[in-house]
């Protein structure tokens, strides 16, 4: 990636956004949603956060523990670590209602984190582990949080301890992020391979605790499955979890970690399974004739272990959105017109296919899967839209800033269920989403995708576009339990990978069980029996 | 898999075994591990269990919840179902000291479980669960369990209950075992693909509840990755783990349910991944000019996803053991004689590999799989060696029964660590266990195979093969010691894939950390705080 400044301004995702929507959005826009009203961010000084609730006299104490520079209470360090980046965190900058923790801390060592969360036990305040600052459901939340409240920040524990290259193996301090990992690996011909769309700003610790998804998991592996080793700082002692590739010893501890999003314990180093960079990258677009269609291939290549490292498939309003917005004077557009003209179908739906590997690997894997696209119906768009793809992968929160910007609602939901529930799936949450946000005006627009595809099942990401209420929390929340409401009962999850955060906690019984959240606060209170660590992610206290 | 019966004879595998051990094979063990003092097994009726300790009316009550057909006190059931098959087990029988459960008790569905699991809670009475018995780590060794014990069978919960063809998935009773359940995924064209060596008698229920890996794991994935969801029944209520392909909600419980052998609750059901039955099967046999050429080639094929899917790597000493003993009469010898002519190589190493799929992926895969062999020096040993590990690869089991009449002591010892410590981990073990069990003779013998192979490393199965001391189980129990001491201090896991039971129990500590234990004795509390659960087993109470 090119280099990318980061400022962290926590009232948009980051320069460059800001810009301002393009014409042919625009048109879009009023034309399928309506017209929304403006609704410019604060600049970002003008954030209030409100005083800070540590006396001086705790912040004092802090300071002895990690050195004053390593205890920030200014209203900047407090601002920057206010929330992550979902759209209500969002919205509260826009709507000067910004919870801020009371402290930044910024431990040095794994011995620093175990003395500041034995000073929060001590003190009653609560520790938030801050790592990339990019939950989109409310995991770093702190304004719902019952006692003062101080931010870890990982920034400190970002080194590269080992790299052992014959196990193809990273031992990384978990604040690292995934530019500087890769900048690094590759000096070493490693890749994690690990690209969310927060890829820019998120952490490798965040990564595990969350259980983040990227966007060539399908090849890669989920974070999930990166992980070899981790270690973790509780209340009650340091963790140390997995240990090899595969062990058969008892319970794996290690997926009781993964995902515990710091109501456990704090990720402070990780073990990470890493690959050979890829001496070559083929990206593709297809169109098939229509979504099941589309649906039928991408099942046929992750049951016959044919996948393709990033494989996405559009329905046809995201196709649409997609092919008239890409590349320049919408030759996306031209093209799929093109298209449309031979075939004269009317639902089309795009996918994105990408290979890496070895150059032989790529050709022998690129020839066995566009032979099964082809043969369910899929018609190449050349390597141009592909390239787009690429290119704009990591565009989506700079976009939504601007839409946010012209008064819009713009969020996304994501799943995952069995192939034989998906069409079923995407039809019900779809026909909920537009129900729950219906104004008097054309919208909203729903459109979707799969970008994760499993051998029994795929993920379903929605994103739905809509003008903001005049209360537009409620407006959100509203539509977001209705849709979640839908997920259950359609035994899909909750969440295919943004994790559970706040947003998502009063649905987690309904996934795993009262019996399996009483087994959850079970080992948070082992841990964690003052409940200092995130208190409320998870549904945890 | 030809038919094959099944006698569930506790002194011993199966009818089969007890022909007696071949001349080649009397021939080897008299060179290189000495003369053994035979020690023939009791027969079947010959086995004494002791009474059960269960009045009449604690049996009246069980016959109460599930009928009097479905509670065993009789002599003939408990000793079937009286420990598993390690060598400790079956040395049990063979020194007459038996000790079974006091009753054994058939549900036939979830509520017969659940009321037998309040049933024992009331009474004071441990409850273990039986699959296939075949535990190789002392999982179902009641007589060191401190209070009547009843062993809750899962034979009657052995129903396929739905086959989602579209979505690959198969939910059964825990209770089928693995050759059934192939019989009825074959005619809908599907296969799970998991074939640990006590596939004959292992039920899936028992796969999941140990994390096993089968031969094909390289390619097909451990249960641990089979498993979809479970259905568990605890002393608190049921659990149901697992939900769809991937998931964000929190962290994984089905990894926690997985590995638990019976200590949280018992595995009613299961839904499993399952896949198209292979078109083509390819096996091959080669011999590399040295172990450490077989390990480049096997990491190489893993790092770069090239894997076959068996893939299993001799060392030196078994592969002479395997050359000497497969084909009629010592066809596998003189293959190797030709090929130690030409190449003037001394220290062989032979490697099985399996390509399953349809026609074309296996005969990409293979070219790729055996180009990439060929580089690191491989030499192609033709199809009959290949093809005979296929025929023969169930037979391990009663070669020990054969093996121990003969007065021999034969373990196995399995493990995993990474790559770049493999080598030094296969030579300390090694080292370790002939100290261990070094007498006056020549023995004892210790080779190696890799039979599992990941990115960052790999799995090491050691079998030793020694004479039986005078206190054969002080004999056993020392070397046993010894070498996971050695594992230990490697940084190796305990078990890559038997489990852990009560035989690697003294270490789990070792391996997941004092403070991970207390994580699992906290579950344990909560799901069973009675501490009717197979009590002992994972070291927990």
């Amino acid at each position: 990636m090119a280099a990318f400044e980061l400022d962290h301004d926590p009232t948009r995702w980051g320069r460059g956004s800001g810009d301002g929507l393009t014409d042919a959005a625009q048109t879009f826009l009023v034309q399928q949603v309506g017209v929304g009203q403006a609704r410019q961010a604060p600049g970002w000084d003008d954030v209030r956060v409100g005083p800070s609730r540590l006396g001086a006299e705790l912040v004092a104490g802090l300071a002895r523990l990690l050195g004053a520079d390593h205890v920030l209470v200014d209203d900047a360090a407090r601002r920057r670590h206010a929330g992550g980046l979902s759209y209500l965190d969002l919205l509260a900058r826009r709507l000067d209602a910004v919870s801020a923790p009371d402290a930044v801390v910024l431990p040095g060592s794994e011995a620093d984190v175990t003395e500041v969360l034995a000073w929060c036990e001590a003190n009653g305040v609560a520790a938030v582990t801050f790592g990339g600052g990019t939950s989109v459901v409310g995991g770093l939340r702190t304004g719902e949080v019952d006692r003062p409240s101080i931010m870890v920040s990982m920034a400190r524990l970002d080194d590269v301890l080992d790299v052992d290259v014959e196990s193809h193996l990273v031992t990384v301090g978990a604040g690292i992020t995934g530019p500087e990992l890769e900048r690094i690996l590759a000096t070493r011909g490693l890749t994690l391979g690990h690209f969310p769309q927060s890829w820019q700003r998120a952490t490798i610790g965040g990564y595990a605790a969350t259980r983040s998804a990227g966007q060539s998991s399908t090849g890669y592996g989920r974070s999930d499955e990166m992980v070899e080793s981790m270690v973790v700082v509780t209340p009650r002692g340091t963790l140390r979890v997995g240990r090899v590739a595969a062990s058969a010893a008892g319970p794996d501890l290690r997926a009781l970690m993964i995902g515990s999003e710091g109501a456990f314990g704090v990720i402070t180093q990780v073990t990470l399974r890493v690959r050979a960079v890829p001496a070559v990258t083929s990206d593709t677009a297809v169109v098939f004739p229509d979504y099941e269609a589309g649906l039928a291939a991408f099942r046929a290549m992750a049951q016959s272990g044919a996948t393709a490292d990033v494989m996405r498939l559009s329905d046809p309003a995201e196709t649409a959105v997609t092919l008239a917005m890409s590349g320049p004077a919408g030759r996306g557009a031209e093209l799929l017109d093109r298209y449309l003209g031979v075939r004269r179908v009317r639902e089309p739906s795009m996918a994105i296919l990408g290979w890496e590997g070895t150059r032989r690997a790529v050709a022998a894997r690129r020839v066995e899967g566009l032979g099964m696209l082809t043969r369910h119906g899929a018609v190449s768009l050349g390597p141009t839209v592909g390239a787009a793809w690429r290119r704009h992968r990591f565009d989506g929160p700079f976009l939504r800033d601007d839409l946010m910007d012209a008064g819009y609602l713009v969020e996304t939901l994501e799943t995952a269920t069995h192939w034989s529930r998906l069409t079923e799936l995407r039809s019900t949450v779809e026909s909920v989403l537009r129900a729950a946000l219906a104004d008097e005006g054309p919208g909203p627009y729903v459109m979707s995708h799969v970008s994760h595809v499993y051998d029994t099942g795929a993920s379903l990401y929605v994103t739905v576009l809509a003008r903001q209420g005049d209360d537009p929390v409620a407006q959100w929340r509203q539509a977001k339990a209705a849709a979640t409401d839908a997920l259950v009962a359609q035994g899909a999850t909750i969440t295919h990978h943004h994790g559970v955060g706040r947003d998502h906690a009063p649905w987690l019984n309904a996934e795993v069980g009262s019996l399996g959240v009483d087994i959850l606060q079970s080992v948070k209170q082992k841990l964690d029996p003052a409940g200092v660590l995130n208190p409320g992610v998870l549904g945890l206290s």
